[in-house]
């Protein structure tokens, strides 16, 4: 179970990043270790009617920063986070509402991910988040995030 | 020299895919050969103040889907298009007001394009997009799209 208050999360999320408030974001569903994120076509459609790759995109890569920023803070790690590369690959056309969905990877990544970051102050973690319609993946995206403590660094091992 | 209107087709774009209509996006600059489009940062910010991921990615997939549409649009081709998959690369964070600017590729990339678009009613063609502040390369994508002709295929050889 999280500690974090997802509904909070949201709200300061598109409070922080403008171009989400006109995505028609739903409410955030995470259980300590999936994150998905719906969104509505209408707001997202292309000159096809069907979902915009830009907006595919984007909300990958914001599905995957929140996850692994979730995880931060619930670790109590005041981090930056970026991404550093990423591959997308569209599969199929969404024609209705669509969402972004991940999941943290197993045990011994996150834990070397972690001990890294406090280590030496900065570690990065590939997720792979997938843009699903129904149970239709019509795009999926490996991402590749970085993160940077902000406070002074901790060693600890 | 190009014989597309740039003006109109960014209306037309804009109308067609709302999510370009929040991202503060400056006139297209399109000499038949290159297309650049400016983007305000403000609209664009991610939780650093920097230029948000998903903004430049959406930037950039928009900018060379436009270029291949310009082109199909001078070669007199009606053409679906979509992205069929991509490579991006951050490398540095935008600060300031930002644009995706990406070249056709050379002649003999477009020929065999268009030759096995007519012959074919569908053929892909790769671009290297730039998301660049002033002389600073930000982002790079590498996208890989598809057209698909729409009305009766046409053999010519």
């Amino acid at each position: 179970m999280s500690q974090v208050d997802i509904a909070e999360f949201r709200t300061w999320l598109l409070g922080q990043i403008p171009l989400l408030g006109h995505m028609g974001l739903g409410d955030f569903d995470w259980n300590g270790r999936r994150l998905e994120i719906p969104a509505s076509l209408a707001p997202n459609v292309n000159d096809k009617g069907t979902g915009f790759g830009g907006s595919q995109a984007t909300l990958a890569t914001i599905c995957g920063w929140s996850l692994i920023t979730l995880l931060l803070r619930e670790q109590g790690l005041d981090c930056d986070l970026v991404i550093a590369d990423s591959h997308l690959d569209y599969r199929a056309p969404v024609d209705g509402d669509f969402s972004a969905r991940t999941d943290l990877p197993d045990t011994t990544a996150v834990d070397n991910f972690l001990k890294r970051l406090r280590n030496r102050g900065r570690a990065p973690l590939e997720l792979t988040i997938d843009v699903r319609q129904g149970d239709k993946v019509a795009m999926q995206m490996r991402g590749r995030y970085v993160a940077i403590a902000r406070g002074p660094q901790t060693v600890d091992s």
